[in-house]
């Protein structure tokens, strides 16, 4: 039976386990990235480990998040994260180089390679053909270490596109509809696997945004075949021999199977404030909605056809008076190529304001709208709050659509703007790898500069024998890991400090939270569907677990959140019966005796709500090795149990 | 007997008073600027005044300081100050268009006119030939409504520049040259006046670094004649028709006189923390000092000229691993020119990191160096803890040593750099001015938009009869208004709501400050000499009135903090006896008896140190108008008086 190009890429970095969805697998890896906000406390945990020098093919530490710098934190991070780089094997892209997954793509992934990445939008690289995930800080510890990463193994979804993009539609459109037909939690547990005739009219850097945003399905990641397209733009990289053509056999077959018209696909539009919320950009059409912000950039949409897109679309234009156009170029190789070509001059004369290379204002790093302002951005992610203004109302679109508000002040169907300016991708990129360090030949020598700011690791304990805690919050469906643990220019400077930034655990949903769970000392989480959806940060299990947190019981997990919690010793929990949900309330004492005992004996728990004098059940799901992880009080422990 | 270009420019304008060092004068001005930072104040109070129109020949409003935007706060002052503008007759330049000093030079500045900005570095312009003065953002209101400008007639210092500069000496080492021998109070009172044989080799902009710094002195501003170079710069800037040639009178006679040399003048670098401790770079070239980052911009040495030298001796070189090298373009015309021509290109293939077209680190705004570290900065101001980080160690230097910083990694004389490269004033400057929205033709039907940050302006009651209060705090030398109202990331998006930024007043030198006056009630603060140098801005004055201070009693003051403690009702006293200040101390219970009467009285008043049981006299050094607004309780209480 032939298989699909998922199948054969597992195969090929199978360490454990059989290829049975659902089942817990362990592959090797073959490359790590990490970005700031992740990588601090990543590499302190691969500096915990006593391992001297990476054992991956490529590890790339990139700094992308924290770049405003309005305290010291940031630039210590940058010296420590430098020097830790130099002394340990790992490729260190300063900052200016662009955002990780943009330069990536770029510089160093490589189709039918394993990529793990310490961010959610590392299946960017599925676009070249890699299986690229996102993953918590300590799992690329020890994918670093040389250990394997464990998965459960996906369901694949095959995603044929049919026909071509018409005029003025865009990969971006392609996502989105995705999106809208499977929701953000309907790619949980799966792989998303694209074929058909419309891929060979799609670029890597188009087919790039598709896996990028893929996140937003919450599944495992997105891949599309390496073919000629993949090997015109290693070429144009300078890196042809990295290419490999890779595709699923003809009669591979897949668990789901969704099929798409380009030739009918209308420009999309995700509406306030999920990426799922999408309608077709003619539905809002005629509302004249009016916009205040414009932002092009980010990981999903900063690439050198995209920022030349939007060059092309403003040239001659002026930017509404009303609207604030900022852009942020995807890497040190976009920027320069457009200071080169005059697309950026035509960008700024339009009255574009220019960010840095980085992430920016996607992680709500600056540039938070005005009270209650509608923005129109082509990034990923639209969680309430994420921009750093409370009652903005964020759109995600395509960069078509967004120079389209931009220039008419509302938001409007981009094929109302006339003719469709050809832009091709180039024969030949602008290659410097400059901005890129190689690792010290002398890893002795290197002295690793840590700043105040970096405080140690705190490490949970092993798992009691029975658990007594109140509720100390219940929330409903849909928690994002922003809401658990924000972002943003206040909180992320926090990121190596846990006792600092574990003050702001879910203050957005509820500000006495940090103080109650604290006073409570221990106590347990309650929460609905898709708990954990969003960015990969750790520090949305860590920081919970320095306040106390000792459970999550919840109706279903997001998946990288959930391997957080277990990595760091929290009890993942899943209701039974959902509808013991509601009989559950805050600050009710819930009550599991023989904890441990009842983890190693079966995959049922019976937990007591103390306080309403009832009795549910809850599954942990969790395989052997997690249980051991669990009882160990997470995975640093386990790890360093298992050295002994 | 000949007349000096102050005197003409002043005599040209006055409307009260006569031009004798020390008196009183009031001034006609013909335009005004603000920035959004001090900008909102200024219009809040313009508004309070109920004039619909300015009535200034021009009047435009910047954004330049408030650029990061990590929450609503700036983005609604944004819209707030573009609405204001259009509703009253000001011009708007939107965020993204520049530095207001940069693009005010470019496209508005007009030799022989008065400007008044609620910015210090206001004197830009000179370089012009403008007399362009910094003031409290209440001047610029009364400006704005037709008001004369008061200030006490400068003295006029002659500095006659000889000789011309050598290859790599530039004009930002005359000025750093001028503070080392004048310091940074020896401007108090001052206008300083450049003639002699080099000021035809120095083009507008290269004045206007050096006008721009001459705020570091003290100064009330400094000025440049206005001949062939700005006809030849006017008219590349498509404004020859603004040219008016303007000169001293051969035989003008000046109160104080300077000679510099520039063919023996070396590369200058001024040390922590002082723009006045001042040296030759040769002289720490030996001691290899390693830099962590380099920083080149503000409204000091952003123009287009600058940024092309930076690109010529970054062209081909890498910026040192070890040093993070920041560029902020002062305006969008330096930007765009630089991204069409090639430079910018260089500039990023170097490794710089580019930031929007703002005042950015220069204001603590992003870029906080990291710990300890060792940052050159083309800036005009080394304050401790300006730069966001409270021990970094701040170098000001030319743009020239900033590169030879940026490629070496230590701080380095440029002339070890070789060859020149050879960069000119362009012809014909790039003219877009799409960026500045003029004023609406229908401002009846403007509506004002008020984000939730922009609070009612506090007002002061007029003066009691007498005053008895504690001292809340004393001060030594050279306190600046960064140390009484700190700016940066964190606090300047407050600068519309007094009673939040009232929290951060002095907290970095005594973080009790805010909590203890507010329970203190009233209370007074003892200084030392040049009080409140610095910024201009005048809630240095109003947050400390907000908290209840009452009076300053001090050595001697910087003249545009003094402006601001009167026009918000603090009373501003000076010590008859400077040992006086060794006998107080903080806690100390102060009185004045019959306050009013005393000050009305004379020049002269009696205070007691209750606590000490002593008594010592001070100087209130008021006019009769100035008297007229601290018993009014401020200048806003004053002129609703007169208009009674």
């Amino acid at each position: 039976m032939g298989k699909n190009l998922v199948q054969k890429i597992l195969e090929a970095h199978l360490v454990q386990g059989e290829l049975v969805a659902g089942k817990e697998i362990a592959i090797r890896i073959d490359q790590t990235l990490t970005q700031d906000a992740t990588g601090t406390m990543a590499y302190l945990q691969f500096e915990a480990m006593g391992v001297p020098q990476v054992k991956t093919e490529l590890s790339v530490s990139y700094v992308d998040h924290n770049t405003l710098q309005s305290g010291f934190e940031n630039a210590d991070d940058h010296r420590f994260l430098q020097t830790v780089a130099s002394k340990h094997g790992i490729h260190f892209s300063r900052p200016g180089n662009g955002i990780c997954h943009q330069v990536h793509l770029e510089r160093f992934a490589k189709p039918g390679k394993t990529l793990l990445g310490s961010d959610s939008h590392t299946p960017t690289a599925g676009g070249m053909g890699s299986i690229a995930m996102g993953a918590g800080g300590l799992d690329i510890a020890v994918a670093m270490a040389g250990g394997a990463f464990y998965l459960n193994s996906p369901k694949v979804v095959k995603v044929e596109l049919q026909g071509k993009l018409q005029p003025w539609v865009a990969a971006k459109d392609i996502i989105l509809e995705v999106l809208r037909r499977m929701t953000v939690k309907g790619g949980v547990g799966k792989i998303i696997e694209y074929t058909g005739e419309g891929v060979a009219s799609l670029t890597v850097p188009e087919r790039a945004t598709i896996t990028n945003m893929g996140a937003e399905l919450g599944a495992t990641t997105s891949i599309f075949p390496s073919d000629e397209n993949t090997r015109i733009y290693l070429e144009a990289q300078g890196r042809g021999g990295d290419y490999t053509a890779l595709a699923a056999d003809a009669d591979a077959t897949y668990d789901e199977e969704i099929i798409i018209d380009l030739n009918t696909l209308a420009p999309n539009i995700a509406q306030p404030h999920s990426p799922d919320n999408v309608v077709p950009v003619p539905e809002l059409n005629g509302q004249k909605i009016p916009v205040n912000q414009v932002a092009v950039g980010s990981c999903t949409n900063s690439s050198y056809t995209d920022l030349m897109r939007l060059a092309a679309v403003l040239k001659g234009k002026t930017v509404h008076p009303n609207v604030s156009l900022v852009v942020s170029p995807g890497s040190k190789q976009v920027f320069e190529m457009i200071a080169r070509n005059g697309a950026l001059a035509d960008i700024l004369a339009s009255g574009a304001r220019i960010l840095e290379s980085a992430c920016g204002p996607c992680i709500g790093m600056g540039q938070a709208p005005s009270s209650g302002a509608v923005s129109v951005r082509s990034f990923n992610r639209n969680f309430e709050g994420r921009s750093g203004t409370a009652d903005a109302k964020v759109y995600l679109a395509s960069v078509e659509t967004c120079a389209a508000a931009a220039v008419t002040g509302f938001i409007t169907d981009p094929r109302e703007l006339g003719d469709l300016p050809t832009i091709a991708m180039p024969d030949k990129y602008l290659i410097d790898d400059r901005l890129v360090l190689s690792p010290s030949e002398e890893p002795d020598t290197v002295e690793v500069v840590r700043g105040p700011n970096i405080k140690p690791l705190p490490v949970n304990t092993e798992l009691a024998d029975a658990l007594n805690a109140p509720v100390s919050l219940k929330v409903g469906d849909n928690i994002t890991t922003d809401h658990i643990m924000p972002a943003g220019a206040k909180v992320l400077p926090l990121r190596s400090n846990i006792p600092a930034i574990s003050e702001h655990v879910y203050v957005r949903v509820d500000p006495q939270f940090p103080s109650r769970a604290k006073e409570l000392g221990k106590s347990i989480i309650i929460g609905g569907h898709n708990y954990g959806q969003g960015s990969s940060r750790e520090h949305a299990a860590l920081a919970p677990m320095y306040l106390g947190v000792k459970a999550v019981i919840v109706k279903s997990y997001a998946r990288i959140h959930r391997a957080n919690l277990i990595n760091f010793g929290l009890l993942p929990l899943t209701f039974v019966n959902e509808a013991d949900y509601e009989s559950i309330e805050q600050s009710d004492e819930i009550a599991i005796d023989n904890l441990r005992g009842q983890i190693e004996a079966g995959n049922e728990l019976t937990v007591k709500n103390v306080t309403k004098g009832t009795e549910f059940k809850v599954t942990h799901d969790l395989t052997g090795r997690q249980i051991d992880i669990i009882l160990a009080g997470g995975l640093l422990n386990y790890t360093k149990s298992q050295a002994v």
